[in-house]
């Protein structure tokens, strides 16, 4: 993986490592990479079903569900991975349906242990099945009322670590169980965000991650949108990851003013043909990372084969869709730095474990050293509560 | 459908109506709902194939698979829509494999006719399959190098009409015949429409069109991103429609100014985990509109089921998911209120194609009038051009 930083406007790098490298002791996410993995990969083992479905939302789906169809795709694991992570009444009946109950593993994952979707979810289900230890896994936090349901039913239940948030938690066994379960390997994961993690505190590599961070957090209401510009449909999960990741930490009160950055995520080159219209005329609001694959592993070849009337796109022939897509990224990137919009770009490697587990470290830091430079709480969410809040009197009432 | 506007700032109305009047004599997708759809019907009848796919990209791809993609889940019509619509190379070789050659109908759709993504898919499957009329139509502006080589196959040919453009095009022969052949009742799409645009020209039920289009661009600065936040997983593919929409048609230079409003695509409740801490404590710079479903057809209810531990959630028991929903919605909207953001709301009475033919003309008219308040070209993309020129030039250098 590789990153490549295009702004304009340099901004001098400030020491804001020793400030990182205090709240590292402090912040769960930092020291996942080091994990013991053994009961996770010891209880996959013991697991035969061939369904795994996820009982969970936001930051105990999306990052599972990022790594999963970044990979699936390539590798076509033999079990197949669900979410259940909705209240919307026809996705549900489909994905339920869509479940043989007798060969599914259940995981109810929810941090607080009350979250309103993940508990309606298991109650429905829990009428229909009656879970028991071979059905039903719980993930929460030590001592939250899902947790002592999970006991009253002798279930297998995995604590989420402390100082681990919702969205910096695919690293650790909300994201790591479900996709051992379906034969990630998940030590590869871990390698790969060991491996950005020890660029940044050790080698003093520190992967543009400051300069870019420190681009942002000065230049936040210049450039107030952020847009990751991913040049493959596997990002699409990944995208929307990213979206949670940097809108739920960034977008925070400083005492009584409002910060934030506003995340964007597209698919290339589909989103040259909706949104960049509005990025190469529209305010120039916004920074632009692209995100490539340099070798997808699986390819194809156009053909030297000549379409009547057609002749003029005959410079396709011959070219791998890989190096087409690749070109269609650079073609845009060109663009954009042409008329001034600030671009960076990271490489992937290959569509493999090592490679999304450094992106998912690499974003995860990126967020922490943002918000450190905007002075920012990165790991709560008060903004959310009043809709709870007025979501609870309104069942009470009605 | 029903629209409720909840903006404290309050716009005085402009006599604009004339202006947009005025436009529908010239603008194609004015008068699509008045169209004779005989052809495409007659056409579809005589197709057997179980698997329809359309090979095209952006506003040759996007309508067909937002109005599918909201009916499907709830309609399991008999035929698959497929769209290949990437040069992904993993993405297309998983499409290409999941497909039964022999039992398929592709729709090559291209306006201009030379799309690079569309015609490389063109080429790599003809190489294969050598298409010929049983298993290739053609949509595509008169005269096109693709009609040239449709005529040159004795293709089945379609154009698309005049003054129609591409993001505009859903309710023309490019959405309607991929709908049609799956067995989407289209003519019901169109009465939908039709509704749409009597009330705006003829019963003077401006159906909130007007006012709400001031009120973007009177304040496209203040209030520079616009979020749909649509509480179903049926409108996935449709929120990314409205931000083609919305994006290429207002992000525009106005001479030397550069003009756009920002649309941002939000899934409830999934986004309330995610994307709405950002719009609660972040800047004050984004409106939302809310789209809800009234009746989703479909539908489970909470069981009056206790699970231990888990009691205060007993609230829960006996409601209907679709009830929850809305619930959910109505109760993010009353905390955007409170802190003063411009809310708006969009009722849809049930998932059907008149409802969704409504939605999506709603959306034209509302984008088409934005932009005459603007004093923008809301119909063309001259910046997506320079990636173009680039992207041949490296085809033709490298």
């Amino acid at each position: 993986m590789k990153n490549y930083l295009f702004f304009d406007e340099v901004v001098s790098e400030k020491e804001i490592f020793s400030k990182v490298h205090q709240e590292s002791g402090d912040i769960g996410f930092y020291s996942l990479p080091e994990q013991d993995i053994s009961d996770i990969l010891n209880f996959a083992r013991t697991i035969q079903k061939s369904t795994i479905v996820v009982i969970g939302i936001g930051g105990s789906s999306l990052g599972a569900e990022a790594v999963y169809s970044f990979l699936n795709p390539k590798y076509h694991y033999p079990k197949r991975l669900l979410f259940l992570d909705t209240t919307d009444p026809i996705a549900l009946s489909n994905t339920i349906q869509d479940i043989d109950i007798s060969d599914a593993l259940f995981l109810a994952i929810s941090k607080s242990g009350t979250t309103i979707e993940t508990i309606s979810v298991l109650k429905y289900l829990d009428a229909k099945i009656e879970f028991d230890a071979n059905s039903l896994v719980v993930i929460t936090d030590k001592d939250s009322p899902l947790e002592e349901f999970g006991k009253s039913r002798n279930l297998h239940i995995f604590n989420i670590p402390q100082n681990v948030g919702g969205r910096f938690s695919v690293l650790s066994v909300v994201g790591l169980l479900p996709l051992a379960l379906v034969g990630v390997d998940i030590a590869k994961l871990l390698q790969g965000a060991k491996e950005i993690k020890d660029n940044f505190f050790i080698h003093n590599d520190k992967n543009h991650i400051i300069p870019k961070a420190l681009f942002y957090s000065k230049f936040a209401e210049k450039y107030s949108s952020n847009v990751l510009f991913s040049y493959s449909e596997l990002f699409r999960d990944f995208n929307s990851w990213f979206v949670q990741l940097w809108a739920e930490s960034l977008g925070k009160k400083r005492g009584d003013e409002r910060v934030g950055l506003t995340p964007i995520g597209l698919i290339g080159p589909k989103d040259q043909h909706s949104f960049l219209q509005l990025i190469m005329e529209g305010p120039l609001d916004k920074s632009v990372t692209f995100l490539k694959i340099l070798d997808f592993g699986i390819d194809t070849t156009i053909p030297n084969h000549s379409l009547p009337h057609l002749e003029k796109l005959d410079i396709l022939n011959g070219r791998k869709f890989s190096e087409l897509i690749n070109l269609q990224a650079d073609s845009t990137i060109e663009a954009l730095r042409k008329i001034g919009v600030p671009v960076d770009v990271i490489e992937i490697d290959r569509v493999d474990e090592v490679e999304i587990g450094k992106l998912i470290y690499y974003y995860e830091l990126l967020t922490a050293v943002t918000a450190i430079e905007l002075d920012i709480n990165c790991y709560n969410q008060p903004g959310v509560e009043l809709g709870k809040q007025i979501l609870k009197s309104k069942l009470a009432k009605s």
